[in-house]
């Protein structure tokens, strides 16, 4: 197994909210919960976790730009997901493996949730699982950096 | 933690010739490599893995039903995911939670892949990630049991 | 009035959980008990009921193929009403006068559940009585029969 | 079983024509005696029917008004099955259980007439058997009130 | 040439205020003087022409009952024509002849403007010519029914 | 500020019923409720206030062509508001400036609801604050008629 | 009345079979005859016709190029109706005034021919008549020069 | 009549330049002069207004976050009406009640800015009164928080 | 020319009543005599003939894959063709070339017979000579086998 | 057998460059290769190859038209094939039967290459064999003239 | 700088009537003007211009043909952008860099003349800069003759 | 010809990347070695450039609100093309001529690319000439800014 990976996590629009909006769809634990949840795990599995979030599609750019030399990327775009062409050409043009989270199941919710323009670009996406998302994302950022199983 | 769950391992069709058929999109491992795998990492988490294959879509049905009091369903749907409307009611019909998993990132493929059928009857789905996939569904399933944070 | 008719009497994937699934929706009875209703009136009305039910496409279209000489059918296809052309062509193919029943009001449920591939070839659809519907049926395929007054 | 039922019997435009407009589709009889088998059968199910015919979309809306103490609604709404969404708002309003019937099967028609605004606000739809349409929807209606098994 | 035709001659809502009603669109003769105009083209022709206009379309379709051994149709169905299923089958019903004209070029118009429903039904369609479509459109059905030409 | 304003308040399908149907989704105050506050706060604004309500399409028409010399419009087209064309000529054809309202939020109902017909050759449109809605109405009406500001 | 119009016939592909193909369709008169009926009914009405067919989308254009100084063009584009927009830019282009004319309705024909490229450029549109749809063409063109009534 | 709310305006990108920017769509008020007019409206209704405007979507995120104990919104969302489900989340998130304001009759324009992603979550939507919408919107939020009638 | 191909002939449903079944669309040949003749063309060009029918689209893929050694396959998979994605999974898994063939012309028929989800993993489609096409197929895939001309 | 069959052997627009344009899509037999090819397939079968290439389409029709005692058509309508409604119409007015075909697998290529004007005017359809399929096609045609078969 | 280029410079239909034709969107100059215009631009690039116009699709195929061995294309398929797959595919055949060129926006123009079916195939598309379109498409094919940069 | 023009250069998301990002796409030159070149020709057009890049929507907004004495704009707007209303929106509002540029060609790129909600409001677009796109767009504005033969 390798060791030192940097995975830059990234959570998009209004996912600073989380743990005080609507915890019955989004869960009770806040972002500062997750962040050490995820850097607990990352941790365990050999990996430093770099954690941002913004409510502004030019600062989430700014920053995947900003840390190319990053090993992988976890990303919950949230509404970005389903509007925003320029960041999954961010993703695509610095060439860093990413996996695409998020909480709840977006394949049961609104027509528009359903597509992603992000997902294209990424390993693979997980979807439904709470909280619990973003550690599943990080095994498996981590498991496809350890084998480059890829596409 | 809880333990004695039974979890229905469940691959669609043409998931008998995994690791022989295109390996270089859905990996090198057999279905007896993945079935191996996931009771592995059941064990560990505390749940009986009980896996079926079928190319029929009524004997999946028949499985299902058959099984109706399993803890928990990680099924790979194969091309019913994209058809099969009996599927996704036989699932909702047993209430028995359930993780929709794909070894192809199917976001990323032909257009008609991108619909699920079964997704929307599911807690989450994860897709992308090869044979990983199956194992991070298992934890997907687990911790749900174990909490119940579900929808 | 004639006499001596038969009627093939079809049940499609998942009805076999009839009465316990999802009761609020579909009723109490279970499939035997709707089998011995329709039974009773076709006593009633001068009709054999001859029951099957199946998860398996392949199966209800071979049970159709194996009951040519039945003088009608009735016909609840469940799932299957949305997807199944090769059903469809099935029931053109022998050429016996059918109906479609269906528990639920089809037409007020998903949009994927409004479109039948079965009811152009059948001589009408009654949706949305409860065990009732299966009545309705009955009656309406023996008028048929007695009056051949369709189209 | 309860006795003393009114059930409204409407029936939408171009109706009063029926017996001497497309026979070969509509069938001979003439409204007038639909209207005679309708309320005989309803007097042994012990139902008094009240019909009405307009070819006024406006008309039929107020008669519905009008009749706010109704037990029951059977409607065949004919081409305004298509295209009135105050037709669904009245139904809806009046909040009285409705059966929308059709004489022909409008599911192998033109396309645009598979589609009805008035199936969603009513238990259930009865197409294709005829006038023998009707009758069966008498019958649905009063089972349906004798019992109120409905959604 | 054989004579005594009669040929309704109908017209949809808002076609009373023609003449007053954005005259650089429709033209500035009244109806009356359209009828009039009509009326004695229909005279050299050999042709009864017995015109009404309503903004209802009960009471047109109630026209169309009312006159069944009427010729042949002329009818401007104005707003009608791309919303009214319940007019197309009137005029299927009672079996005349018919032919559809519009003052102004609905293909030039808005998109909705372009679907006619009652098109499909007629043995033609004029439309464009101001008031001269509705002579045209006597001529067109006094020569159908001279020849009996068409399909 | 001009005065001596004359203000039709039109009302369309179903809308005689309001306070009795559905309160939750449309209030407890009739129709002759919000009738009279309108009324008052056009006295209080020097307008008019011309009320009527109808089921018919035509008879709606017709009552804007009868008030051809009314200063304004405020109009709830209830379900007409998505199918007709008829209304929508009719308003452009007097040239009387009208503004559409509504009750519920329509642009948060069924996705049909969405589509007006009669907007685009209103004022403006709104939508959603029950029978505030109609007060908000006649304030935009007046305000327009004061400074023809509009478009 | 003026004198001296010469009008531009144009026959698109195909219609040089007029007479022998699908005489239940199209009638039995050839293009000759019609080109001679609707030279007579130019010459009675003060106008030059100067006929022209073409199987060739190019040749047509060229010919519209050649004869720039007409003073209106009655055509059949056929089936160029559907897909030229190469010819709806010449008729555009040269500012001559068109009529578009056809035999059969194609409003009741397959859905792609109901859509037409050329009539938005055209004063009006006349379909479904046969050979006499080309003499209403040509009273509507003259009519309309006579006039300028258009839009 | 409660006082004391606190009423978050907020406008979208290229609202700064109104009043320089399309007078004859946009009418020649400032943004300052229509806040003006709006704090005078909400001081004379019991209600302070605090008013934000930015062309980043970002950034009216964050002003909706940071305004959490705000008691209602009046948003014009511009441009991002169309396009942004990250705002329309934003508002869902908060939970305060708002309403969608709209210079031009948005209805009426280009058809891709029929659709908003912004009503849905709101009260209401005022559409096409110019600055007077503003006006409007203050009333209805006001009134709302007085009477909670909503949905 | 080489020797000793199998050519896998597969049948998809409703194929076994073929003679009996709608004669006029589908000729009056058996499945029995289509396969003596297709067994004696294959003779002749040197390829044995492995004939299979089934209702079931699980054993059509279970016999796909128990034949994995075959040198090609002529499938005519009839209904299956417009909904079956594991059947495409299947050929595409397996790697034999197959050809695509139809009974009647699939272009000519019902919209949705026109998709087909088999023919983009074929090396091509023959469609529209009745029990002919078969024997065209044979021909078509030994051609492609002796020269490996294909894509 | 009959003998004395004269096939018209058509070839749309490119089909000059045949052997030169990506060989590898299109094989490396000329134009002249096939037409000697099928010619001497024709001779074998009783049957007159008359062959004809052209880049203008109404080139093409002119050739069907000048050939009209034709016993069949075999045609590569190449580009023409999903835009000449002309050319359909051509084929159907003249009334010869016709079998269309084509090098690539049209069904594989891009989406609007899958839809074909003339295939619903066609006995069937071939394509995906390279030269192959012009001497499949000539076996079709010559098969269904030997037999009549047809539709 | 190589030299010596022949760049073919193609018109499409309707283009000979240019400087005539509506000349505020197209501009006052002659084809014969930005013929010469273009020849001089190309002469100081070191470029031979070969200019041709048609209104046949046919002869501008026939014309790329016989220019097999140009250096490079520049087009203004006119009207043919937006129908011809015939013209895109000879642009493909022959293998020639091309560049698109249009007068007017194209993209801000009617829906269906936004797309174009020769932009595909060429190295990039330049529109709306009038007559001076064709000299940047001159500058743009020398460039990428110079430098090779392309895709 | 006049000087002292004042060109805005804008470049969208991610193409601070250039020169680093799949070179194979977009060439080599990072976007200074662009800014010099353009700047260049400028000087030899007359014309001073002013460049400005942002990953923001909100920032380039604001900056062309900060140049609304700009004499004309060049902008690529990469990926915000094809989803930005309010960029749209603040281009038309400011009313600086704009040509809109791409360094590939977008037209032969993903369906999603191929929209453009910018190109509406500019003189006009070019597409697909890597860094030499923007020199012509440059020689485009100066072009019409010297003449205004605009639209």
């Amino acid at each position: 197994m390798k060791t030192g990976y940097t995975i830059l996590l990234l959570h998009g629009p209004n996912l600073n909210l989380l743990g005080t909006r609507e915890p019955d769809v989004y869960g009770t634990r806040t972002l500062d919960d997750i962040n050490r949840e995820v850097t607990a795990l990352g941790e365990e599995l050999g990996a430093d976790i770099k954690a941002f979030q913004s409510n502004s599609e030019g600062a989430l750019i700014d920053c995947i730009h900003d840390n190319r030399d990053a090993s992988g990327i976890v990303i919950n775009p949230a509404a970005f997901t389903h509007t925003s062409v320029a960041l999954m050409d961010a993703i695509k043009a610095v060439g860093i493996p990413a996996v695409e989270v998020h909480l709840s199941n977006i394949h049961s919710r609104e027509e528009f949730r359903k597509k992603s323009f992000i997902a294209p670009v990424c390993i693979g996406q997980i979807s439904g699982f709470g909280a619990f998302s973003y550690l599943l994302g990080v095994r498996a950022i981590v498991d496809y950096l350890n084998n480059r199983i890829g596409k």
